[in-house]
């Protein structure tokens, strides 16, 4: 039987991006001059909230943003049929813009914000942080060294020099719940909180499969060898510009020694389902929240002993 | 049940990159004086095959390389220990290292010669050229414009400028064989010859989990909905930076219409599992070649039925 991965936080639900009309100049300018139009105006990966810590977007008042301009990413279309747009305020002259906001608005660190923002909130939030710092990081060609300009209302970004494209970037990072038997293998990072654990993660090479990078990940951190390596779920997550891959991996019947490997993790440790589900409940253990796809791989697998 | 995902071509089977000694600049320039090292030369995305088309790689003869040099990137150790190399020889001043390569050796292209080679050569190809790609392309950073060097032996580049670390790209893709009962939807676009079809697919885009890029794509290709969006397996695509997410998805029990966005693909149709073997089995049909992760994606469904 195959089973449907399950939908994490920020990721779609149901929001349309109707890439078709990110090349069409005269839709585009027509939408911000729409006060129809919401925008999702950013400070870096600042996002502004409301004194309840819902995301505010605004109406499209501001009439002189063009779609070509840089840092203005076309999202996509409301349920209602409104475009709503992400603006980076620290862009040139933009920081009037900010007055626009209702009194009340703080700007805030998406990170910390995912937990009260509803999930569709959530999903804006993550695309639009997520292209505007692919935007800031990509204003130079790295092929030729020319400046770069932003084409298809934010979704493509085009050399002035040799006239190469670029795309969006994202990086794929996998992460891992290591089993053996009724033991489960966490590592800590020597910045966090003493009492916290989570799943091994790491940033996917070039020439390997996901399930390569699994193996190999386990390896360089712990010393521990893994087969029966099974995906999960994904979750984009924009800190700044990573695909989260999540996957449950199998060292065998019993834990194994563990060899950390410190220029890369703190401690990896195995933890029973009883001793990890005790010490979630009572405190003792600090996992990462709810929203984020380590918890999800976390808890389906202490879900598949109860 | 959960099912292991299948390890498709280009990926490791049992290469040790050995990370840690990327930043061991003794012991890297050590083994590119060391005879036992072994040096895999790539022209762009070609590389050299002898006259039985496998793979050629020459001894660390040339002492002059440095392991911080543009264009030297070190893969990790072969089985007895050797240490292997990619080397661009169109970089500067390297135009001799040609003639270190044995009479009768041909640069070919990694794409045509896929199917020839054995596992372990293909991913170590795929490895080397997507890395060398990657260095081409990010010779100035994004952020400030600065040229950018390399270190930690060829798997990172540093900015000259603002000191931004910029680490290999890999673009993640996903490709889906789309299912309704005893159909399968497969598409193809103009360039391709036209008896041939393939798996949908469509770059992951920023604030997307993989799951939500399968729905997007199909919908926008084929205006099809999709739901149980489930994983398969991946493969390094090195054309030129690729990860292919593969996966199966249900339109339901029976086929629906189609309605074909001509600006991404010539076609799109409804096969059932006998036409579609038979197409393959007498030549009538193409599809993708058995190293390709579509032909995986394909042949799983084929097999099901069986």
């Amino acid at each position: 039987m195959r089973a449907m991965a399950r939908r994490n936080y920020f990721s779609t639900e149901a929001f349309d991006r109707s890439g078709h009309l990110r090349r069409d100049p005269e839709w585009l300018n027509a939408r911000l001059a729409d006060t129809a139009t919401r925008l999702l105006l950013l400070r870096r990966s600042l996002i502004p909230v409301n004194s309840e810590r819902r995301l505010m977007l605004v109406a499209a008042v501001v009439t002189d943003l063009d779609h070509a301009a840089d840092g203005v990413v076309f999202l996509g279309l409301d349920p209602d049929g409104s475009a709503v747009f992400a603006v980076d305020v620290d862009g040139d002259g933009r920081a009037d813009l900010i007055s626009v906001l209702p009194e009340g608005h703080t700007f805030v660190e998406l990170r910390g914000a995912a937990a009260s923002l509803p999930r569709d909130e959530g999903h804006r939030a993550a695309y639009a942080s997520a292209m505007l710092t692919w935007h800031r990081r990509h204003r130079w060609c790295g092929t030729c060294g020319a400046p770069t300009v932003p084409d298809w209302a934010g979704h493509i970004r085009r050399c002035t020099g040799c006239g190469a494209e670029h795309f969006p970037r994202t990086d794929p990072v996998i992460i891992v719940v290591v089993t053996a038997g009724d033991h489960c293998l966490l590592g800590r990072q020597a910045a966090w909180p003493t009492s916290m654990f989570s799943a091994l993660a790491g940033f996917v090479e070039p020439g390997e499969s996901l399930e390569d990078a699994v193996a190999r990940e386990v390896w360089e951190e712990t010393g521990v060898r893994v087969s029966d390596v099974v995906y999960n779920s994904s979750q984009p997550w924009p800190f700044p510009l990573s695909l989260m891959l999540g996957f449950h991996a199998s060292a065998g019947d019993k834990p194994v020694d563990v060899t950390v490997d410190e220029t890369e993790i703190e401690d990896a440790r195995w933890f029973t389902r009883d001793e990890l589900a005790k010490g979630i409940a009572d405190g003792g253990l600090t996992v990462p929240p709810p929203f984020s796809i380590a918890r999800t791989i976390i808890d389906a697998w202490l879900e598949e002993g109860a």
